[in-house]
């Protein structure tokens, strides 16, 4: 993923990684090899590193061509011989925390210090703007667009054409097509809601994904859409999101979606195109919503369903079924 | 409705409005009338267009007093016939363009530019104001009032006496009576979430309407109400919400209302008076609540209910009737 | 409670108590003492007024220091002699009116007019800042902290070490630990939603608690964190919460707790420590949840739940239970 938000620290030294890591590397042949990226097991080429931590992604760990991989014992067999593994005791840890060496910046989201007053911009007569309106550096902005009062861009945003934006919102690490519309008050870019627990002090993880807002999109005030972890969270295009609408990191909402009032998308949950959700429905993470699938109001989805699906009550099912159900 | 919120940018000759609609005009008689407004079919004058899309309006579209009425072919004959019907594909898509052509200023809600600092306005000894409140141009504050820092009050909307408001707030097209409490980072009078679902781009539709707050409300945190399309989104005196509530277009509640946290409530659904309405809950568009009616926290409500139901559960039903069956 | 946020307008005669209470105070003894606080009946002193209420509290009641108790005249036999017992007709909304007398300024949360902006503060080297951000009076912040842009912070805050406080958020009647981090557009110690209701005219009981955010939490985007009535709103050491949260007035959350987006947790319930609580899942008020309890999302908990519960639906039952019931 080509990414203009988080600036990449690497290459390190392998050894700094296994010093980091606190693995005994005596048993690992050294070729003092440039570490150039951490990346997926698909992505990765000879100089990242990569992390291998479910046997589900076996297939794809079969083929990495990164030189080095994040892994337990039980799978190390399971990686090229031109991959060393790296055996460690909780994969996503490490995985994080060498994360986290590469990008920094991609953990803490402390506010942008770099913003100057759209006034004192190269946008100032570009874009139609309100009062104490924030931009930050290399902030790009299309034509035909308005900026609304305390609003803030942070760094690195593109924003296309035809816009508008609302006032007291706070964008950042995020991608905004043409058309698109986002009402007042909304935080759209920062870190999803993952750490791993730990007593007394909680580990948080990076996120280096971004949000990415297609064309002729609507977001409803006091919108929190993160972004994501590994991978991007989408809006797809000419959906529309009513007011206090959460999505979670990763999340990824096909086109023409209609999205009521005070919804909730929980992390890498996959969203079909058409889907209509009504009010204060909510969505576990990781599932996977088919095509023109319609959720009732109120109801909580914790099953993958099928293009076509009409669902309501908690545990969503058949919407047909639960209205029989429940006279 | 008289409304200083969104100017009418009529008159315009009928002949613009039926080439704006794409009819076929040869079989009308064009008498070259000025058209003056677009109203519902009660309160049309003969200066007047109005819609009527479909037949439980029946009996009011026989006395309607507009000269034109945006209509389909199978209701044509219940106007009276000083009433010259132009038939279209879709009443609704129709009227919402005529609607766009005399209240242009209506659709898309851009941050008000006619704003300047309380501190420069006329206001600025009589409010006690906090740092950076803007004010657009003909508000109108009343006597013993406090606006907290970053508050956005936009143009033409009304605050009675004694009122205070929070900071981090923005209000548009609102009126507000006395005693009126509205806290910190609230967002009322934008346009409700209603448009015509389209491939590739939605077509929104103007929102003509208002906000009325009544005297002694209190409003919460993070609150979006959001103004009427057509009739006006309304919170009864003396009716308290608590926080992070949201109010679609055109609902109506009744006075003595009691609404607690991260309630919504749905697009032109009517609450009686005396209604108390538990964290959560979610009542359902186009519903009508009676009086005296309690709903139990985290319920959803998709029927009607009359006066001093109680209800819970999703869908909400009478509460012995649920914890009964749910022991 | 020692509180640095509410000023004590005390000491007043108790002829002017009574006076206040519209009680015929020939009865009563008059020693015209000085009172010097309302306190709840455990901590009260001889130079205090409390209140009781229900017979549930009677062994407290029984050993009270106060001299005055505002009490029903069925409870009056319960105190002892040193206690002289005011009886009204309604308990908590004399209490009400005693507590407003002592302690007016808890009641109406009006914007801090003390602030100034932190470049003019003696924090402008110390704390990395935005924009545009407010510090009242007596604010004190740690070493090593960021505060985002348009961010307010309100008179007597305590900021520990190491913060990291957002953009466009408010905080005020709080007391902040190390290592916290708070996300943008909270709310953070408004006064809770707590009043009499009353025909025309509700009247609001005051707030004179605070809210206490422990070391090493993280509070996410958008939460409303209300402040305690009589006792504190407390979140627990390392505890971390998602976006869009509600907690209301006199909850308390014990450490390591993990609350995912949108989740309420209604007044004075009292949370464990090691809780996970699903995203939407709401809480009602004045329940106990034990330690190491886990709430899935969605669920709505109505009943206390003991230590190691796991528990889905609404109302909320064993998740075994509900998963089998609702194939």
């Amino acid at each position: 993923m080509i990414n203009p938000f988080f600036k990449n620290y690497g290459p390190f030294d392998i050894l700094d990684i296994l010093q980091f890591l606190k693995i005994n590397y005596d048993d690992i042949p050294t070729n003092k090899e440039e570490v150039c990226d951490i990346k997926d097991l698909f992505s990765s080429t000879k100089k990242d590193i990569t992390f291998f931590h479910s046997k589900k992604y076996k297939e794809i760990a079969n083929k990495t061509k990164a030189s080095f991989c994040i892994t337990k014992d039980s799978l190390k067999n399971e990686l090229p011989k031109s991959c060393i593994p790296l055996i460690v005791g909780n994969v996503l840890v490490s995985t994080s925390i060498i994360t986290s060496k590469f990008y920094p910046e991609s953990i803490h989201d402390n506010f942008d210090n770099t913003v100057v007053d759209i006034s004192k911009s190269k946008f100032k007569k570009k874009v139609k703007f309100g009062n104490n309106v924030l931009l930050g550096t290399n902030v790009l902005i299309g034509s035909n667009c308005t900026i609304g009062h305390n609003t803030i861009i942070e760094k690195n945003v593109l924003v296309g054409n035809n816009c508008s934006i609302g006032s007291n919102s706070i964008i950042r690490n995020t991608l905004i097509g043409n058309n698109v519309k986002i009402l007042d008050n909304c935080n759209i870019g920062k870190h999803g809601f993952g750490f791993f627990s730990d007593k007394d002090k909680n580990l948080r993880y990076p996120h280096i994904g971004i949000v990415q807002i297609n064309d002729n999109c609507e977001i409803g005030c006091g919108a929190t859409i993160d972004r994501g972890s590994m991978s991007n969270t989408v809006i797809g295009k000419n959906t529309f999101l009513d007011n206090q609408i959460h999505i979670a990191h990763n999340v990824k909402i096909g086109e023409n979606g209609i999205i009521a009032g005070q919804v909730g998308i929980a992390g890498s949950s996959i969203i079909g195109k058409n889907v209509k959700i009504g009010g204060q429905a909510g969505i576990s993470g990781h599932l996977k919503i088919g095509n023109n699938v319609e959720i009732a109001g109120g109801s909580g989805v914790i099953k993958d369903l099928p293009d076509n699906s009409k669902v309501m009550g908690y545990p969503a099912k058949n919407i047909r079924q639960f209205l029989r159900e429940n006279k």
